[in-house]
């Protein structure tokens, strides 16, 4: 028996998230994992994904492992999957052998996250499934200078998706940047963890202060306010990508 | 009554091609446009396509213009139709007036064509809908050399698809050009015309050339023989994307 981690990226618009759902028919990345790699190692592969993507959410660098008696060595398993029958908008980026406790989701240390808005007066056929489009223009300084806000260890209830309920609400954002690029604006966040809903709300909240409704030295009230109303809405799923995941070593 | 040229960007992945199909099942991008322009104007529309771009090939500037006795003020019509039900993998970009006898297709005097390859060991999962992934290490001096080959006026008939029939294979090509950007390699040919698969043929055999299974001299001889079994595979369609037509002023 051995414990392999993997890395993987998709493209989330076609799947209902990265965990299995109840409903069977519904597509996950997980179901599709499992079944392609039960069908390559032919035992029943069952995987411990590091983050739960939403519908319609994509990763860059998703992590997850699973046990197995299978054989393959593992700078074989990236090609031997990709290769055999996996629809491509998942890709397998890397195969690690690691030790037998190793856990994707409680081993982590650190997720990287972005958020994607798509900023111009004509939406793109080409970024609608990786961006979130937003027309008006947007005070970006303001928005770089709100993300700051957020940084270090807080209560983030105010960022937490009603109804999600978790033994604490508090987290430790590490690092916040903003990025332009042409129509692009990138919202980059490294945390230690972060709330169900939690990035897209602190990006919904730090779009308010891009439009003017909120300002930038609203954030730590926001926060201090533990209240989901005082936050900003929800951005939509397809702007958000995790983008790597860190571990011990 | 008047005539209004339009330009849209699409991402041709969930289509049947621009032009309407015998099957009127099958979705084409004419097909949403002119079922939208019915119903936002009132009268059945009827457009005429710059390039009957194949299924899964793109565009970034595709032209038609359409007569119509609609009233809207041009510069309303993109708001109007990217809010008015277009699917988001369509997106009009400009729509200007123009005379009653302008025709998109015959009026036409150069067109600029992209071919995207993904060169990397390990394939992406947000690029595969538009770039041609190949795997092997290409010679990418020998493609840009070889791209030279294939500028001016010649008989092109060894890059044409078998079958097609047209009055004439001769055709101008004004400029050839490659550009890397990190694993993307861009192939870009501007002319005043294509035959019928005549990009995605050069890219094919521009891609041999970087295999090494051809060399950039062979190219003038390609095209002397005016043989199509000379030149190399059709390459796929999701590398292909329209990316703007000139026209007179």
């Amino acid at each position: 028996m051995r414990n392999i981690k993997v890395t993987i990226e998709y493209d989330g618009t076609g799947y209902h998230g990265f965990q299995n759902q109840n409903n069977p028919a519904l597509p996950t990345v997980q179901g599709v994992m499992e079944e392609l790699l039960s069908g390559l190692s032919g035992e029943q592969a069952t995987i411990i994904g590091a983050s739960r993507t939403d519908a319609g959410v994509h990763a860059r660098g998703q992590v997850f492992n699973f046990r197995t008696n299978w054989t393959i060595p593992v700078d074989k398993l990236p090609l031997a999957t990709n290769s055999g029958g996996i629809p491509p908008d998942i890709v397998v980026r890397a195969a690690a052998e690691v030790p037998l406790d190793f856990h994707a989701q409680f081993d982590a240390t650190a997720k990287t996250y972005t958020y994607t808005i798509y900023n111009a007066r004509i939406p793109s056929a080409f970024h609608h499934r990786y961006a979130y489009f937003v027309p008006q223009r947007l005070r970006v300084e303001s928005m770089a200078e709100a993300l700051k806000g957020v940084v270090g260890t807080h209560d983030f209830a105010a960022f937490k998706a009603v109804g999600s309920t978790v033994k604490s609400n508090t987290r430790t954002i590490f690092e916040s940047g903003l990025e332009q690029q042409g129509p692009l604006i990138i919202i980059k966040l490294r945390g230690n963890g972060f709330l169900y809903n939690m990035v897209r709300i602190i990006a919904g909240t730090v779009l308010e202060v891009g439009k003017g409704k909120l300002k930038p030295e609203d954030i730590p009230e926001i926060i201090a306010s533990g209240n989901r109303i005082m936050a900003g809405p929800t951005a939509p799923p397809q702007g958000l990508c995790l983008e790597y995941i860190e571990y011990p070593d």
